[in-house]
């Protein structure tokens, strides 16, 4: 049987591969999940897919682990990038947890002209990753870029790069992607969901322009900017990802 | 311009009709969003669609409102119903929230053999679907029931309303539901999203001999519960509900 718990490590993983834990993962194992010697915990870094391993040292300021056999192969997620503007705390946190079990590749918060947040915590953001992908069974934690105007990133949009861009505007809309981009033909995705304040005029005289963006309509109501990077990331997955 | 502060009254709706407000309408409107008289509020009712008004007796305890104009028809969800297992605070009130903006037009919180739930606080759930309503420009708010134990649910389960029931055990399986259930032929479903917990093996066997039911996967990774009903509510929507 494999084990409860999942922890991501910073570490290589393999066959006989011991794992130092930091002073944290010690207190987390020991003392919250009360391990002991020869406890199984999963382990997976992003790259050598999930391995079970076994408590071999415990210990209060840390300890070491013991990989015993591969449970998983490593699982990259689509190349697909999620673009949104940071809200309030408790909202993007949940973004970016939500994005990460949807199995985006690539969180990147963008300052729009309607976007009040000037700044966010980055690493903070990248543990609520971590702790989804250990959460939803993941072998890949999604990385969270620093802050980006969205205007410098669309002027220097991938040329092979599609665009998923939600308006508000259109809510009742069509929610399907142009068929020509099939499941057989796989590339380089992003979505960006709008800001709850909208996106301005020249934000969305620039997006038209661009030949990679395809808008899409999320429904007839207006969701929430957390609901809507959920729905969108299941209407691309469902079309265009990993989903069956 | 359509006014910007949207709200749910209990009261009929239409050409010179007059709204009082309750202490806490009042509260809102006067106090924290500081209307004065003359301005402009949208008003629905979940029957009469959306109204403008126009802000005629303002007081500390309560006001009067006056309907102007019809702005929007009202407008049903399609007849789905979310079935769900409550779980901590703060996710069960995204859920109910969620399920109001993505266009439930019923949520059932369930009671299932591996949920902790005993209770629910209906009216702190009703209040949120009704916030959500507001916030989304819906002009229906789903009704919020109490929380009920899922096999009794099931046993008296009626006969021409169709499941989609979520299972994280077919993690990878497919996520579209059977083609015979098109657009054109619409007819009455229910999402049942499992328990963090997942089903029982009784609720499962029972599941699977149900005519109605029919599983579906959300995609490769273990979704958490708030998340599954946002991705459910997308895929059925977009295959057999209100999304373009």
């Amino acid at each position: 049987m494999n084990a409860k718990v999942r922890l991501y490590v910073d570490h290589p993983l393999g066959e006989g591969q011991t794992v130092p834990l930091s002073r944290e993962q010690a207190h987390y194992l020991f003392g919250v999940m009360r391990l002991g010697m020869g406890d199984g915990v999963a382990l997976f870094n992003g790259r050598d897919g999930e391995w079970q391993a076994e408590v071999a040292e415990a210990g209060k300021r840390g300890g070491t682990l013991a990989c015993t056999v591969q449970s998983a192969p490593l699982r990259l997620p689509p190349d697909l990038w999620l673009l949104f503007a940071p809200i309030k705390k408790t909202r993007t946190d949940f973004i970016v947890e939500k994005a990460a079990e949807m199995g985006a590749a690539r969180i990147l918060p963008v300052q729009t002209d309607h976007t009040n947040s000037e700044r966010i915590r980055q690493d903070r953001l990248q543990a609520h990753a971590v702790e989804a992908a250990e959460q939803c069974g993941g072998t890949w934690v999604p990385e969270v870029a620093d802050l980006t105007r969205l205007d410098r990133l669309l002027s220097d949009w991938p040329e092979d790069r599609q665009l998923m861009f939600c308006d508000e505007a259109l809510a009742g809309g069509s929610s399907a992607l142009p068929d020509a981009f099939a499941k057989t033909d796989p590339r380089p995705w992003a979505i960006l969901i709008g800001p709850e304040g909208g996106f301005s005029e020249a934000e969305r005289t620039r997006l038209a322009a661009m030949e990679q963006a395809h808008a899409v309509a999320l429904g007839p109501r207006i969701l929430r900017a957390d609901t809507a990077a959920v729905a969108a990331l299941t209407l691309w997955q469902r079309q265009l990802g990993d989903w069956g």
